[in-house]
């Protein structure tokens, strides 16, 4: 009966005395905005830099005059791919294709170079990003040169793209840019996205694209969850049978070696991490069609019933297996860090089998499971450890007492909205991300990017120190109702509320003033080519006419 | 407090109990089908034909070799413009851009034409599709020649994409058909799709991708909600202001008049007819901005206050602009009826109106001011009428007692699920058609596409002949969060749903073989180059790879 009334007040307030409107029935409960947007004195800046000083000083570039280089004091120059290959992606997003406009007569000054300044004695070209790269920046519009001084690459990427939002049309269609001084810096080391190309999927060129506006978000984490149950797509060289029998197809819907090469290096071009999630025990039923006595055979009764249930924890096999794998996907993926899983193991397979009690029993497990799972576990860790990766595991790892390596980052995702969770992991000394309340698969009604945006991942109780382990946060859009037809709008801007909540300061919450920013930035999204949807009753100058 | 349980109750089956998936927070409460698709009997059929016959035989086509012609019996011959242009569409469907495939050697037998036999005296080749028109046909699949036979080009519009569905790929990427006989006509004569072009624009373009799943899909009216309160995009003739300072951008968000008659030319070809709307006298303002004195001036105390309210129903010149602007409208567009809105009315500004009072008491309408809306509507109404159209409303009007013509269809759209408005209408002796549970901008998590299917439009309380004035229904999808970034897969195949819902028999309502049929139909309009969403976890043969 207290459940039956607690359920009430929390729904009564959203569905009740709701006007009946032709296009609204009971919406989500959030306070929604419904108005046009409006502009924000901070333009469509998305997400706001930490410092930014505008000023009313004008200033107009032409495509025929302008040019992107490398200041003189900088200690990346031409060889520097990373950054000369931003510079035209940025120099097409400011002009757009094959535009050359003459400048013209008259009206404000004419800025000629934005000139890139990297200031370390190690820019860090040839490198990947990791989780201490350091992406500050600052930016300095105004004559004669707009100046971008970074310590590292990584820096003036994000940089150029927040030059790249402060240029606006005037009504003649040239540039335009205010005198701004800029001075930023990501909140959080963490900025990250999943996708799963295992419950359907994804084109390679749908996963690039979508890299392509993470970085426009400057989300630094494309967290892969490259297999699970329905499919594995990745083709390992080791084990080839693995995406031959447990691929949707083993041609057309497969990850070739050149294809994850050229999803790591577009990612690392754009200073984005690739996190790649071979999650086990659980969630590995296609892996099983590839690799015999992998999986734990099912029993009904004495017999084996046919199905099978997560991987098999008893048999050496199951290890010899896991180190091969895992060396092959260490070398593969260059990042630091490999996601292990070990979610939502279902215990059900593993208590029919005898061979399995057995072990149990031999082990003085009792009847608890939780305790196998570790087993299991452990063993995978060791195995990972040894290959010098660091890991990252959904939570269920830590709550169920497995040991884990000091830098083993905790992946938080039961429960929605921030939770205890947090000060669990972080009383217990480790790093953590959040992920519970940005489920974005999950679908509303109505305008859910404000819930998504209000969430506060240091929301928790827990000391200064605890808070400093909270590493960041990831938007998860798991894939059972998902593929490349609906992808892109489902996604944007939707991630783009939790992109500015990772990488803005904390008291960034004005609600309004994002709605009029990210209306901005969403028409910019749009313009460049991405199917962004819309918040509200809108139009953009530039609608999508296809990518 | 008895609310307080009625709410708990609703809704505490949909979310308690519900295990923990990294996928799966509350579902939507529908009974979820969560498994691959299997071959349904009846195949890709969708909707469901009233009889189909399957047979073993199966016989080969080659694209080489097949062609789809006019019976020597036909009505029809080769100037009938809309079956010829059919016949080439068709042909592209089953058989793909550009292939020339030989027959193989061996292998079942061949066919080699496709009979179209227009058996009625006029084919209706050059006319526009009606509420009656005549969409029964029949076809046969069998040695020597497939024949499909219809009274009327509207049968043989819809036997061609039967056919078209009986298709398949054996493994060598030969096309087959097994010996079929299907009758099948229509269960309602009203199949209705509305799309909302004011809150968001739609290109042209997305319109027409729009009609042609349409077709796909059987659906054979397309509901027009052209104009509302934020934009005015259709282009007057009479009135040219009203889209040049009500449309969003005057001339890249607007709809011409050659567009518009392309529209209507596209959509009759596949046997769908355009019904506008022009929403009045609420849902306007975008009206008032091109022609002054159109809507009420709201007052704040004795002063008006600057904004505007509905249409001004007290002014002649009112219905001065109503009959010239209806007489365009009935020009421009050739169906026999025109939506006429009506709904949501807000009162409050005709009620702070000192002019509007006066107006009341000399009527002696007293404070009623449904009264007031009714008046409005019933001069509306006979200007309409007088045009010599019919017309349909939304049920408001219907609901204030307004009087109106024995042929009009009161759309009800109040209050979700079938309802008892529906037995309300039909007892007046009115024409119903049911949008209430078919609102698709409404989204979910999961599959709602089982709630919208299971929707039994005549389930409410009535005699036989009430049930018969029910003449079909219409799903809308409202624009305030959908524009061309997201339109398709939200459309499709959630619209396939009630499509089905509305072509089928009363008693086709097997939601497993649904979701089977309904996961091949939704591949193949994949490749037919649509952006239709998955049902569940799932794969195509044929991907989406843009359109």
């Amino acid at each position: 009966m207290f459940a039956v009334l607690r359920w009430a007040v929390l729904f009564l307030p959203l569905c009740l005395g709701v006007r009946l409107f032709h296009n609204l029935y009971c919406e989500t409960g959030e306070v929604e905005i419904r108005r046009n947007p409006e502009p924000s004195k901070y333009g469509s800046l998305w997400p706001l830099p930490q410092k930014v000083q505008l000023s009313a000083g004008l200033f107009q570039m032409s495509s025929a005059s302008f040019a992107i280089v490398d200041a003189k004091q900088s200690s990346a120059g031409s060889d520097c791919n990373i950054l000369q290959d931003a510079y035209r992606r940025y120099y097409e997003y400011v002009f757009g294709r094959g535009v050359q406009r003459d400048t013209r007569r008259g009206g404000p000054p004419v800025l000629t170079q934005l000139q890139v300044w990297i200031s370390s004695p190690d820019p860090q070209c040839d490198s990947y990003p990791t989780i201490s790269s350091d992406e500050s920046y600052e930016l300095f519009v105004s004559l004669p040169n707009v100046v971008l001084k970074a310590p590292q690459i990584w820096g003036a990427l994000r940089g150029l793209e927040t030059f790249s939002q402060l240029v606006h049309e005037d009504e003649y269609g040239v540039k335009c840019v205010n005198e701004t001084i800029v001075t930023d810096f990501p909140r959080f080391a963490y900025r990250g996205l999943l996708l799963d190309t295992s419950r359907h999927f994804l084109p390679v060129n749908d996963i690039l694209h979508t890299l392509e506006t993470m970085a426009m978000n400057k989300f630094n984490v494309f967290h892969w969850h490259i297999v699970d149950d329905p499919s594995f797509p990745y083709m390992s060289k080791t084990f080839p049978e693995l995406s031959r029998k447990g691929a949707f197809h083993p041609y057309t819907h497969v990850y070739t070696y050149d294809e994850v090469k050229m999803v790591i290096e577009f990612a690392r071009r754009r200073g984005i991490r690739v996190l790649p999630e071979f999650d086990t025990p659980g969630h590995t039923m296609s892996w099983g069609k590839g690799q015999p006595d992998l999986l734990t055979p099912c029993y009904s009764g004495a017999e084996p019933s046919g199905t099978f249930g997560p991987v098999n924890p008893i048999l050496n096999s199951t290890y010899d297996f896991m180190a091969k794998l895992f060396t092959e996907i260490s070398t593969v993926f260059p990042d630091a860090y490999i996601h292990l899983g070990g979610d939502e193991v279902d215990f059900t397979c593993w208590k029919s089998n005898p061979d399995i009690q057995k072990f149990m029993e031999k082990q003085g497990f009792g009847d608890d499971y939780s305790k196998l799972e570790s087993y299991y576990i452990q063993r995978l860790l060791d195995i990972v450890s040894s290959l010098k990766k660091g890991y990252l595991i959904w939570q269920e790892v830590f709550d169920n007492g497995v040991k884990l390596k000091p830098d083993t980052i905790v992946h938080v995702w039961i429960g929605g909205g921030s939770n205890n969770e947090m000060g669990n992991v972080t009383a217990a000394g480790y790093n953590a991300i959040l992920s519970a309340p940005w489920y974005l698969n999950i679908i509303n009604y109505g305008q859910d990017w404000q819930k998504h945006y209000k969430v506060e991942p240091l929301n928790f109780n827990g000391t200064e120190q605890q808070k400093k382990l909270v590493i960041g946060g990831e938007a998860c859009m798991w894939g059972e109702y998902v593929d490349n037809t609906n992808l892109t709008p489902r996604l944007w801007p939707r991630a783009s509320a939790v992109a500015e909540r990772l990488w803005s300061a904390q008291n960034v919450t004005d609600l309004d003033d994002a709605f009029n920013r990210l209306s901005a930035h969403r028409c910019r999204m749009v313009g460049r080519g991405i199917a962004a949807q819309p918040l509200f009753t809108s139009y953009c100058p530039k609608e999508y006419w296809g990518a």
